[in-house]
Order: structure tokens, then C-alpha cells, then sequence
């Protein structure tokens, strides 16, 4: 086991109506707020009439920064820093999944920065004096409420990139499974491929003896294979939400990593292409990728890794170990598209044409990956394996 | 799954030689330190060099209070509080095991508190200003490191109580694996003991569908029933010991029992009297008293979680339920007793005499345990079962 420091101070408040304790949470930071949200799901779900009451109610000063989109823009990020700036704001709410906390976040590294704000996706600055945020989470998917990443896209420049600092924690997040209960079955399914390759950067890691974030994560991956499928079926059954909610927080918190010395993410990045490119949801992305990814890494150096992938989570064991650990792989393809998502990347609109120049792009910064190392020609054969 | 906050902001700094960065974190919080510990052993390993190396580099003063012994008693409490008065204190650095660290949590509590810090245990008032701790583990057994309970024991009532605030999680632990190198045998299969106990007291719980902390108590016990006999026949294994240890952190922090309302606790009331009175080591007793307990629970309506232990933690399954049931738990009294645990209550020197007395006073302030209620009589058959 690898030394690592273990330190997520969110607060989480998980369940029905823990909305009531909004107001008390913001009121230790601060009584002027920026409320962000999306397309406007919120307000169709009646979720932005409970929050607005909520505040009203505590005399709270808010501004609105509404039309955050999927794979959130650069351009929102600078909108909201605005809108703090010229409000005095000093706590950002996001009110949606990991797009809109992942906006507040920066925004929140934004305010109190000089420069533009996509310096902190390019040049990585060190974030200082942000904003405190605090989320309230309408689809399990992300991990975002749990943690101090954040992912932003850059239409102009088709660049899909990532930031993060402990600082940018949100303070607390409330999750409330019934709020989830109206996403789609679409948005349910990514949500849950989601989680799992959050567990599968990390998973598929050579560093072996860390039994307790492995055992964890495989924990994390059954109560996954258990409950999207009840999830995508049966929209509004609380056990299947809560489940994958607890589990959603708990995929990208720092716990599942503790002592593997980080993940992997060259998958992530390689979706993040798609995303750039495609505007692809994320979880489809990976999805689609990761079978492919798994089979294009499996050696004799990765196999043991693979044989406990299947032995622990599928429970398949078989005489043959490359035999085993194909037939798990198989299993993750079958599961992805047994909750409706698809298994190639044409179905989804990629265009073949494209594929050579994202796979540079996924490389820019040099070799991606820890588990396998990729360069470009790695990354465009997983792509053409996934095509 | 139940409603649930979650919020567990103890920095955890773990792996070998982590105590390099003992000082940068204590001096976020105050110059001026009560340096406590047990008897001595952390003289003769050379922890205790380390540290006050380390506290004088950085200019830091210190004062001390040694002796506090396993099953800490309320005098050492008294001791420290007037030491930290005294002495202006303004943090307090536990070095040691769960008893070191749960006396350092009351006086933390008592110094800025009028009345007698016993009231604490019995009278419960609210923990105002504490003083801030942090911890340097060398025992992998109570989670103490990571939470903000602490047990006390008072000789002249022969009582052993708890109390606990959020306010008292320690503001960093160090878990350095190697410090547990030293722990022998007896005590290192105690420790394992309560790991996995207090994993029982949450598991074994009427709650079900919060299948993200089952599965993850089933990991935790997994990690201890594999390492814990390694680390018994080879203390300086460090996979078996940085397992074990973190085992340890992850067990109470209120993780596992997200979503399950809280733990049982009825086992560890039943311990306590032990301690209290023969001043038995607290995973020992825990050991002999858990697989009797969970034969007294063992009815149709606790059933389905002990099939759920059988299945999941010892791969046990028969067609008949009850003797899958029956066999987990022999196989559970069969595992202490493999890393040296004695099966009984005569064993470790209890005298039977005072067994009424003692079950009188586990209920002294009403029935116990939530998995099965248990009065008087209950608490008297299971320790005539485990003498």
C-alpha cells in the first residue's frame, strides 16, 4: 500500500428532504449566493421553487446563472464570475449533476483570480481565495459533489480539460435520492457507467496488497451492476437511487484511491475527445471505451488485476486465466448495453474521419495512462476497436 | 437506506515516515502542545524521540502527560486537564493507541468546561471549545484516530462510559504502518478483534437496501480476516499492517453505518462492564462475547443478515438457512480463536460471581441493542454462554 493523504471535509447531507438544512448551511459562509443550474430541468421539477423559498425565507440575497450545459463551457464560467463579481457574491449553489457543480467550481477558482479563467484547465495557477460552494445533486454520476475536480470544454478550441484543488470541496452537498427520480433512462445508464469507470481508473492499477480501497471499490462496482438496471426500470424506486447516489459520492472522494497512488484516467481523457469533438455524454463515452480499453491492456503484467476484476466482481472463474478475465470483460460490455447503452462509437454519431486528430489531441501533453501506457497509435486502436 | 450526514474532516496522513510532517501540521493550530502517552513503549521504539526531535526543531513547547493506561481512567483526564490550564496549552498530540487517544478527546472536551469532566460520561453536556488534537497511531484497533468518541473508566465507580462530539475528530492522524511493527501478538489479534466488532455492531443491523455500506463493512471484514493472521506471525509485515490500520480508521468514522440509523452497541455495553471490572483488553472481550451475542440474536427476523455475513464475508452456503447462519458464526469464534483469542470469559480471569452484578449494570440506564433488545436477563445469558 502506497502512503497517501486521505482528507474530504464536504459535509453530506443524504436523503429525502434534507433541502430544509439549505439555508442553515450557506448561512455559516455567507447570505449572498449565486444559484446556478442548467436548462431549466430544475424549475420543471419544482426543485428551483423549494430553493428559491428556502432562501427567500432566510432573507438570502441570490443571483441567477442559468443555461449551464452538459460538458459546461468556459463561457458559463466567465458569466458566473461576472455575476459574483458585480454582486458581491460570496457562496456559489449548484443546483444539478456534475456539469453545474463543476461550472461553480470555476467559478468559484475564478473570482478572486486575475487572469482568464480557462488558465486554471491550461496552466494549472494555484487556486487561491476561492468561493465556497455548496451543491445540491440531481443525478448520480459524477462524483463531483464529493470532491475538487472539475471538467471544462472549450467550443472554440474543441478542448474538453480538467482542474482540481482541495480547496474547491464543495462544503456541503445534499443528496436527495427522490431528485434524481426524473432523470431519463438514458441519463441513468451513463450516469451508472459513470461510477463505475471512476472505479475502473482506479481499479485497474498495478500497485497489488491495497486490499482495502480494492475491496471498497469492488463494494462500490456490485451495489453499481445491482442497481442501474433496477434504476433505468423503475425510475422512482428509492433504494435503486439512494444506492447509486452513495455510491456515486463515494467513487471520486479520494477513499477508492487511498494507498493505489492515484488512477489511471487515460480512458477519460480519450472520452474527453468525444465530449470536445461531439459534444458525446460522458458516461456513454466511457462506456463504449472502456471494454475496449480493458481488452487493449490486458498482458501476462496486468492479468492478475483482471482475474480479480472477474473473480470479485462477476464472480467468473474459470480453468483459464486469460479465459477469465475476457469473459469479465465481455460481462462489463453486456452489462453497459443491458441498461441501453451501445456498443460502438458510430451509433453514437462519432464521425471515423476525426478519429486520427483526437487521438492526437488525447496525447498533446505527452503518453497517457499508468496501468498501459499510451501514445497516439494506442489511442487510435482503441478508438477503431470501439468504432 | 435511512437518512444520514456525513462529515468527517480528520486529515489522515498514512504510510511510513509520514511523521516528518508532524510539526507543519500542528503549529495550523497552536504552538504550545500536551504531548500524552501510555507507559513507556513509545520510549523504547523510539517514537518518542522522533517526536520531541521534531516538536524542538520547530520551536514548538510541549509539556507532558505519560501513563495513561489501556482502559483510561478518568484521574489521567483530571491530570491533563490541569496540565493544558496550567501550561496555556493550545493543541493536544495523542501518541498511542485507542486509549490514549479517547483520554486526549476528554480532555480536549474538559478544559474549558466548569464541572468535573466525568460529567461527561454520565451527565452528557454539550462540548464547548475543545481544544484541538491530533494523533500519532501505534495500535490498528479502536478508530479513534478517525472519529470523535472516546470510552472512559472511572476505578472508583467501576464504571466504563462513552461520550462523543463531532468537535472532538482529531484535526490530523498519522498512521504510520511501521509503528505498529512493535505490538505483539496478544495485542495485535485484540486489535483485530475490535475492528471487526465494530463492523458487527453496524452490520448486523434490521436495516436493509443500504447495500453501499453493507458491501463495504463486508470488505472491511475481509481485509481483517485476511491480514490479521498474517500480521500475528510476522509483525513487521507492512501490506498486513497498513491494511489492518487502515482497516482500523475506515471502521467508525461513520461510513459504515451511512444509511443504517447507527450501530447496535449492545455487545461493546456487555464488554464494558468487562473492562470495567477486570480490566480486560477490549477486543478480547469483545471477541469471546460476539459470536454468543450473535447466537442469541439468531431468530427468523434476523435471519436474512446473518445469510447476508455467511454469504458475502465467509463464502458459506447451505440449502438450510439456519445452519448457514449457525456455521458463520462458528466459523467467526473458530477465526479469533486461530489468532490466539480464548473462547472464554474464565480463560481471561473474569469471576463468576460478579456476572448478575455486571449484566445489572449494562442496563443501568435501560434495555440495550437495537438489532435485538436486550434486557437484564438477555445480558446475564450471554455472559453465562461465553464464561
Amino acid at each position: 500500500m502506497l502512503n497517501f493523504t486521505y482528507n474530504n471535509p464536504t459535509k453530506i447531507l443524504f436523503g429525502n428532504n434534507q433541502l430544509v438544512n439549505l439555508s442553515y448551511e450557506i448561512k455559516k459562509y455567507s447570505d449572498r449566493v449565486l444559484l446556478a443550474y442548467g436548462g431549466g430541468t430544475v424549475k420543471k421539477t419544482g426543485l428551483y421553487d423549494r430553493i428559491i423559498s428556502n432562501l427567500k425565507k432566510e432573507s438570502i440575497f441570490f443571483t441567477e446563472l442559468s443555461g449551464i450545459q452538459p460538458n459546461p463551457r468556459i463561457t458559463s464560467v466567465r458569466e458566473g464570475i461576472r455575476l459574483c463579481r458585480d454582486n458581491k457574491i460570496g457562496f456559489i449553489l449548484a443546483a444539478g449533476g456534475g456539469s453545474i457543480i463543476d461550472c461553480c467550481k470555476a467559478i468559484s477558482a475564478g473570482v478572486n483570480y486575475d487572469g482568464d479563467p480557462w488558465d486554471f484547465l491550461t496552466k494549472h495557477p494555484p487556486v487561491k481565495n476561492p468561493l465556497p460552494i455548496g451543491t445540491i445533486l440531481t443525478l448520480a454520476a459524477t462524483g463531483s459533489e464529493n470532491n475538487g475536480y472539475a471538467v471544462i470544454s472549450n467550443d472554440e478550441t474543441e478542448d474538453k480539460l480538467s482542474m482540481g484543488a482541495d480547496s474547491l470541496r464543495p462544503k456541503f452537498s445534499i443528496c436527495d435520492p427522490e431528485l434524481t427520480f426524473t432523470v431519463n433512462r438514458w441519463h441513468t445508464a451513463a450516469g451508472a457507467a459513470d461510477i463505475m469507470s471512476h472505479i475502473f481508473e482506479q481499479y485497474f492499477n498495478i500497485v497489488e496488497g491495497a486490499d482495502v480501497p480494492d475491496r471498497i471499490m469492488e463494494a462500490i462496482l456490485k451495489v453499481a451492476i445491482k442497481y442501474a438496471p433496477i434504476a433505468v426500470e423503475q425510475p422512482d424506486n428509492y433504494e435503486a437511487r439512494a444506492n447509486l447516489m452513495w455510491a456515486s459520492s463515494l467513487s471520486l472522494c479520494g477513499l477508492t484511491a487511498s494507498g493505489k497512488g492515484g488512477g489511471d484516467w487515460a480512458a477519460h481523457a480519450i472520452e474527453h475527445e468525444l465530449s470536445a469533438v461531439f459534444d458525446v455524454t460522458h458516461g456513454i463515452g466511457l462506456a463504449i471505451l472502456f471494454p475496449n480499453w480493458m481488452k487493449y491492456c490486458l498482458s501476462d503484467e496486468t492479468l492478475p488485476r483482471f482475474i480479480s476484476y472477474a473473480n470479485n466482481v462477476w464472480n467468473i472463474s474459470t480453468t483459464e486465466k486469460y479465459e477469465t478475465a475476457n469473459l469479465a470483460i465481455e460481462k462489463t460490455r453486456e452489462f453497459f448495453n443491458s441498461i441501453g447503452i451501445p456498443s460502438t462509437l458510430k451509433e453514437i454519431g462519432v464521425k471515423e474521419d476525426r478519429l486520427e486528430e483526437m487521438a492526437a489531441k488525447a496525447v498533446r501533453y505527452g503518453p497517457i495512462g499508468k496501468f498501459k501506457l499510451l501514445n497516439k497509435e494506442d489511442v487510435l486502436k482503441i478508438y477503431r476497436m470501439s468504432y
